[in-house]
């Protein structure tokens, strides 16, 4: 993690699993991790309470639902879901994604249930 | 900044301002903003005492020279500098970066100097 003087591609770090709604963490930026994620299907609703969280789409289609409305992400597309707020993403096809926020947040946030997973270090 | 349901394009941002070596916010993460910048030449050689900054390529090529060596980043390539480190951004050719880091942090950090600039806001 966070080698001293080596670029990290995401594109070769996306090569490295294959597993779909598995957050893996490729870098640290203070106490947040940069995490990639390989996404198909339906989530499950959930919301982080104390936290802000950034999707970016790198490829595929994110549909990221909110009570209020759907917010559609394309690649070179990001959307920070404000802390409180319920979201479900949902991808038709197989979708990767860029995650950024603070260390141990859990993918299912206050929901829980089977789908919880704690981020893995791709190393 | 973060409208509510509205996808952030980087390409769509980018095209909005020319300015060399000005970071434009375009998008808040709890305490951090996500910032976009273009960058040629060489930069000044500074470093951020509090904070960790990280580095995204999007397009273009970035060598950020550090005490110890060189990182070239290429696009889709990442960096963290450590918080602490010298470092120094160049770039041959126009690149552009995706910059994050608490808000507030300088782009010259420590060194100061007439390229001292805070980040500005884009509309």
């Amino acid at each position: 993690m966070n080698e001293p003087n080596t670029a990290v591609s995401l594109a070769h770090r996306l090569s490295q699993f294959s597993e779909l709604w598995t957050q893996k963490t490729i870098a640290r930026l203070n106490d947040y991790e940069v995490k990639l994620a390989k996404l198909k299907g339906e989530f499950v609703w959930h919301k982080h309470e104390d936290t802000d969280e950034l999707f970016l789409v790198i490829s595929g289609r994110l549909t990221i639902q909110l009570r209020d409305g759907d917010v559609v992400l394309e690649p070179g597309e990001l959307f920070v879901v404000p802390r409180g707020a319920e979201h479900c993403p949902v991808a038709d096809e197989e979708t990767a994604v860029l995650l950024l926020e603070p260390e141990g947040v859990l993918n299912t946030g206050d929901a829980g249930g089977p789908r919880t997973k704690p981020a893995e270090t791709l190393d």
